[in-house]
């Protein structure tokens, strides 16, 4: 089976030394020597995490690279099948279909077959315990619907009711990929809720702060620093 | 005259079913067949307000199959033309100028003459009522001018005095794209202004509501929950 | 030596003509002709700025165009390798690298060689000042770190310990870049630290309020409106 050592980045560190000579060690030492070598989270969450954020910022040339170094790192292809479905809806239609040509290249290389892939119609996963069901529901009636009938009936019906609950991916996985998208989509508004839904489904404090450096060189410095800031009040009030 | 049926749309599916095969029902029964087909909003206005917000997310893969929806969905090449002068304001010019080239291969299939294209110099319409026209102005000269005064000129001398009143595209239809595009663009902020502005020219609150969910599937669930948040004591506030 | 006026805009103009009439004149007396013109902000600052809007909004179709621009108008091609070094942390690794291939080709043809480029690891410029370094550290220390271990140390040790202080571009160009990149990313947000920085580091209110034009025509004008809302209060509050 073909692995990422056979995609040759010594082309592309040429070019980038040819331009900007310092980034070569940047990105060599900084990223892949330092970074994604920490403590804290698991290699292959850092490569879930770094899909999250190249398909928000439809960050399509880096796409050979790291859905080979994702599947080198643990995630199963019908983990990143399901992953980009689940972001197909936080960063919108084209930008997970943008990442399709590549994958499904991707695939055929490494012999992964279509009945591998995740079900259309598979068991889903039981919904959410009935109090937090009963505030979701509450937010879709009070908040979407007088505004957007048709949002809080697919929001209802199909993010939450279907996408959320389908098994090719865990839940907290789910979640951490969906921490580290809207982080990079600019939208650590929704901390509040997903944060804390993140932490209640196993992703830990130490795991999502090291999804951030992520943020910060994939996506860009001020949104890791405002998701931190976002963040911040949200760690302080979990129980210890 | 071609059409979008001559689009064949069996390859692109073909090529996501290899990836994901749960978006292709989510795109075909889902968003093609129950989205599109909702009341509340012309299908002619769906693909006005799904174009801007392709723009707005400079989504160039899709634009063969969008651009060809909305001139088989009522939208006329001369509003097609108009519409991306105004987005090039909005969405920046780079946004503008990456649909072009596909736009002017698409007329060029359709047989759409440069002749039925809006005029650089039409007589333009009336400006806004003197109680906005001096509200605006207010704004520029207090708010903007001290701060940037090219932003100030440029933005009362050509985006208000100029484009919004260029007869090629309706207000109304100026004002739901704009909409579309500022929920796109991260900027419902601005929606005190342009919701309200929106609502005067004759959107209707069920046509807005409409739009968002299509700003939640092709521009990204958290987009449209924004937007809806920040439209909410708006609409409220209207008389009924 | 090659120059832009090798660069034949005639085609791209025929291109935007035969889609919308309008914006060849936009474009050309609008923004070439006019913002260009203007003074409040030198030729040179103003590709600097252009530059560092482009790569924020991954406008890759604009580079050949504006790189060759910002040569004629002054900047070496060792600063235009810094810039993209340092819009690597702002804008996110994927929008630097994306400009790489284009930049490389030009530096080809106009005879830029590699030893031109800045060095890897040149001598730093001295850090801030103590109290400024002071309150720097306690951000790290009290804000960041709690949240992101990870994202502390590499905002201190890499972005603020190394690349602020390299030589290659000059701590005013710097902040001028880093304002117009931040206001494209819709992180006016953060203009209470780096505006009050770019003033302190030599760059004038009236040469931001013309890079606020520059942002409204090439990233769209609610990110200026954006921009300009959130400096106001920092530029009122600033000694006469």
């Amino acid at each position: 089976m073909a692995t990422n050592e056979g995609h040759d980045t010594a082309p592309l560190f040429a070019m980038i030394g040819a331009v900007s000579p310092v980034l070569v060690p940047y990105t060599q030492e900084r990223i892949v020597g330092e970074l994604w070598h920490r403590p804290g989270l698991a290699p292959r969450d850092r490569a879930l995490v770094t899909l999250a954020i190249l398909v928000s910022r439809n960050a399509a040339l880096a796409y050979p690279h790291y859905v080979n170094k994702a599947l080198d790192s643990g995630l199963t292809g019908a983990e990143v099948s399901e992953l980009l479905t689940h972001l197909a809806f936080y960063a919108g239609w084209p930008s997970a279909f943008g990442a399709m040509p590549v994958v499904r290249e991707i695939f055929a290389q490494r012999g992964i077959p279509a009945a591998q892939l995740p079900e259309v119609s598979p068991a889903l996963l039981p919904p959410p315990a009935p109090a937090e069901s009963a505030a979701r529901a509450a937010f879709l009636a009070e908040t979407l619907a007088p505004v957007s009938p048709a949002l809080a009936h697919f929001t209802g019906d199909l993010l939450e009711g279907e996408v959320w609950r389908r098994p090719g991916l865990t839940p907290r996985d789910r979640a951490l990929a969906t921490l580290a998208a809207l982080a990079t989509l600019g939208q650590a508004e929704f901390f509040p809720s997903y944060l804390g839904r993140a932490l209640r489904l196993g992703v830990t404090a130490e795991e999502f702060g090291e999804a951030l450096a992520h943020v910060a060189f994939y996506g860009g410095w001020g949104l890791a620093i405002r998701a931190t800031l976002a963040a911040k009040p949200i760690l302080a009030a979990q129980p210890a």
